[in-house]
């Protein structure tokens, strides 16, 4: 095993799972921010060490797609490296596996460092006299075969719904949390398109929200099987709010006569 | 240690701690039920060999009270034991302990078996030829000492929120996950009251609801520590719907002069 990978166990527990059995996608989700926060901490680039120097990831993209999503009690396994380094980016991707090694799916995601007082990014290629480059897998080592992130155009986007938001959705820094965005998102669709579960998921992170602003939800449909999101904070009748984050679904494909 | 008790590791995650760096009370709710679905399932108890037999547990009551509550990584665990049972009814208690062993905090619980095709209790006494009897751990043996489960006696609960409910919301069985409703009712909060933290939470759940059914809040307020709350569904302007949960808060004390 490649030194620079590190393995995840998780087990996909009874309340974590949806009303097909499988996962929430935000659940993985999470998973996978834990994968990759326990995978930074043993290399020295955790939260906890950098927060002492005022400096903390922020994700940027987050891409995941499923060829099949894990089952209620199923133990997988997720691993996770580090693709790519550039000045202000760093690329981390992940693979799903269940117990017996088997693929389930793969995530791509983007991440910045900040300062956390002038919230400006940092030059990841200089910090730590470049160590962050010691931990690159390349693909010759490891491939990631889904596609990268896609680009977002939103022409005909419909306001669906306004939620506000609360204690539930923040985290420790006062911030909605990144998962907490997943939900709200998947909340928009009904129970037959989820039913038909959930191929890809992409979610660009643009900017912070905090408990208290409203979230207004923009859905624009691209195909039979793909949805594009965009969420606004603090829109009124006079404006359109500032852009939060956009994420794009892929539902599986379902052949109309099955239906 | 008592082999009828069991101990069951946890650790809280980033994600699933408050914005005052403790665990949210769902979050560990959600904890609580897994250590009781593990115990009772070592014991042939268990939801799985359950379903088999068209049965399934019920939780009626959750009554937690906290003198800490863990915070972002730490460490913890908690031990779970039957405290009795009764014809239509069984009480399992927890523990919750840092890992020194230091308490941290009880819970209580009651639970009930349903035949899942009638959805009737079933008489815990003599099925599986009162098996049950055989995990009781007597007062003598382990105590659990919080107060049990109150009573509750809404007389001018306000109608303070409305939410539709979504796919997020449900659990595999399509209804309304018990974890949920704790978020939902510490959603009814504010910052400044959150900031107190909880020192007891009991919840008393009166009937499930569905994907889709709108749920309506009543909060009465009991005294400056101590608030109810009601929670009705498919409330119309001319009915009060019908009662799905009732819930007691009680936050820590803040001496008012220190405010």
């Amino acid at each position: 095993m490649n030194s620079k990978i590190d393995t995840y166990p998780i087990y996909i527990e009874p309340f974590h799972v949806d009303f097909t059995g499988r996962v929430f996608l935000g659940v993985l989700g999470n998973h996978l921010l834990n994968a990759a926060g326990n995978h930074s901490q043993k290399r020295g680039w955790g939260i906890g060490a950098l927060n002492e120097n005022r400096h903390t990831w922020v994700l940027s993209r987050l891409s995941i797609e499923m060829m099949e999503m894990p089952r209620n009690y199923q133990h997988c396994r997720i691993s996770t490296w580090v693709e790519g380094v550039m000045r202000l980016f760093t690329n981390r991707n992940f693979a799903i596996e269940d117990d017996m090694g088997n693929v389930m799916g793969y995530a791509r995601s983007v991440w910045a460092m900040i300062d956390m007082e002038t919230r400006r990014p940092c030059d990841l290629l200089t910090m730590y006299d470049g160590d962050i480059l010691n931990y690159v897998v390349s693909d010759e080592e490891n491939v990631c075969p889904i596609a990268g992130h896609g680009r977002f155009r939103f022409r005909d986007a419909a306001l669906v719904r306004t939620i506000d938001t609360y204690y539930s959705d923040v985290d420790i820094n006062g911030h909605i949390n990144s998962v907490k965005y997943i939900e709200h998102i998947l909340d928009l669709f009904g129970r037959e398109q989820l039913e038909r579960g959930i191929r890809r998921f992409e979610i660009a992170y643009k900017a912070e929200s905090y408990m208290g602003d409203t979230l207004s939800f923009y859905v624009q449909t691209n195909g039979e099987d793909e949805v594009d999101v965009e969420v606004r904070k603090n829109c009124t009748p006079e404006t359109v709010g500032e852009v939060v984050c956009q994420a794009r679904i892929i539902f599986n494909h379902v052949v109309s006569d099955q239906k």
